[in-house]
């Protein structure tokens, strides 16, 4: 059984005011849940509809109707298991090997799928500008399968922060240098831009290095690669030489 | 104005069947329809909610509401406009160059991600098998951004397409050969397998080439790259020595 109060602060997280003042965010499904469960994440409730997560307190768990978890659930056909988390205070930024810098990446499954990534290619830290989506929005803690307890995400002012970095900056352009035969360094901050204008200006003019994806399609019409992708293909080459 | 037949009928191509039977998909946004209108892809109707798309006669389209595009749109925000398209004949599978074969992918977004990949990288043969989700589903049409005019898709029995191909077959394992220390041709099939259950058991028989993309993070627990993701490092890696 769910209370309808539970009701109503558990659906308030799906905006990013109510997480702030109550200073919790929640998850869905097993697998991100036992991940979150075994990381430095403090569990405040769990809702589950199936008799599981034997590590988890008869106090802090709940056992629900499907139809209640439907109630509580961000997705169009809910999981098994519903998990409210306490925000956690923001570490210090760790300022040492590749760091991704985010400018106002928009779309949850992006910024879900670039945390995947780094925890993938071993970058620990990502900086985001305030813009930037929050990753405690459902759709991003979702699209991270479990990457969020192992990478760092701060939000900072941008155009200072990389004013004030030591490490060298890149950043993807149309004009860049091809990627594929640049020396990339195994210490940097990559900048990422949004999914519709790319590096802000003021962003830009503070980019020493600029790289670019080949294009190899015949037909020279394809306006770009989505963000995530690029930053797939951008990190799989700072790597590839280890 | 928009008939409610008319709504009932593009509110019914969101459905494979119905698309199926009227041989119609829709598009919406601006960029994917002109797309769309430059290419192959022949119009029904346009709706649309400003007075644009002048290269379309006055027959074919039809000025309406922004209410009335919300009953006819798949998106929770629609766009300004919404274009109804013939579903051509699907094209001959053209086995040169590489090739990407999709093992029942089954996110629209996914298989939209790939299709640009494909695109970017001068890949212009998909071939997928029959549980692969639709081309002609609208999220699909949405998440290519254009990309469905330039890259030829073909569903067909991917067992029986693999066996009889007589290009070299590559897939993606968790225990394959580093893709970075492994010599690529420009000519070749690439699988890539279900987001959940990777390539099928039937299929992976006939992989010859088994690759892998390295992890680089210190713990070893990220599970696996999002399939599109993956794909795009892979078609780098395939392209990048062009």
């Amino acid at each position: 059984m769910v209370s309808k109060n539970q009701i109503k602060l558990i659906t308030s997280l799906q905006q990013k005011k109510y997480r702030i003042v109550n200073q919790l965010f929640f998850a869905e499904g097993v697998k991100v849940i036992q991940e979150l469960l075994k990381s430095k994440f403090e569990l405040e409730h769990l809702y589950t509809t199936q008799n599981d997560f034997d590590e988890v307190s008869i106090a802090r768990k709940t056992l629900i109707h499907e139809n209640d978890l439907k109630k509580i659930s961000a997705l169009a056909t809910p999981n098994t298991c519903l998990g409210v988390f306490k925000i956690p205070a923001e570490r210090k930024v760790e300022n040492t090997g590749l760091i991704i810098a985010l400018d106002s990446i928009r779309d949850p499954g992006n910024m879900g799928t670039i945390m995947r990534l780094c925890d993938w290619f071993g970058v620990n830290q990502i900086v985001c500008s305030k813009e930037t989506v929050d990753i405690y929005n459902p759709k991003v803690v979702q699209a991270t399968m479990g990457s969020i307890t192992r990478v760092n995400v701060s939000y900072l002012d941008l155009n200072v922060y990389i004013k004030e970095a030591t490490l060298p900056i890149y950043g993807t352009f149309m004009d860049g240098a091809n990627v594929y035969k640049t020396s990339l360094p195994q210490e940097g901050i990559i900048i990422m831009g949004n999914e519709a204008n790319g590096i802000s200006e003021v962003l830009e003019k503070q980019v020493k290095n600029r790289l670019a994806i080949p294009r190899f399609g015949a037909l020279k019409e394809t306006e770009s690669l989505n963000v995530a992708t690029a930053t797939g293909v951008i990190l799989s080459e700072f790597r590839r030489s280890l």
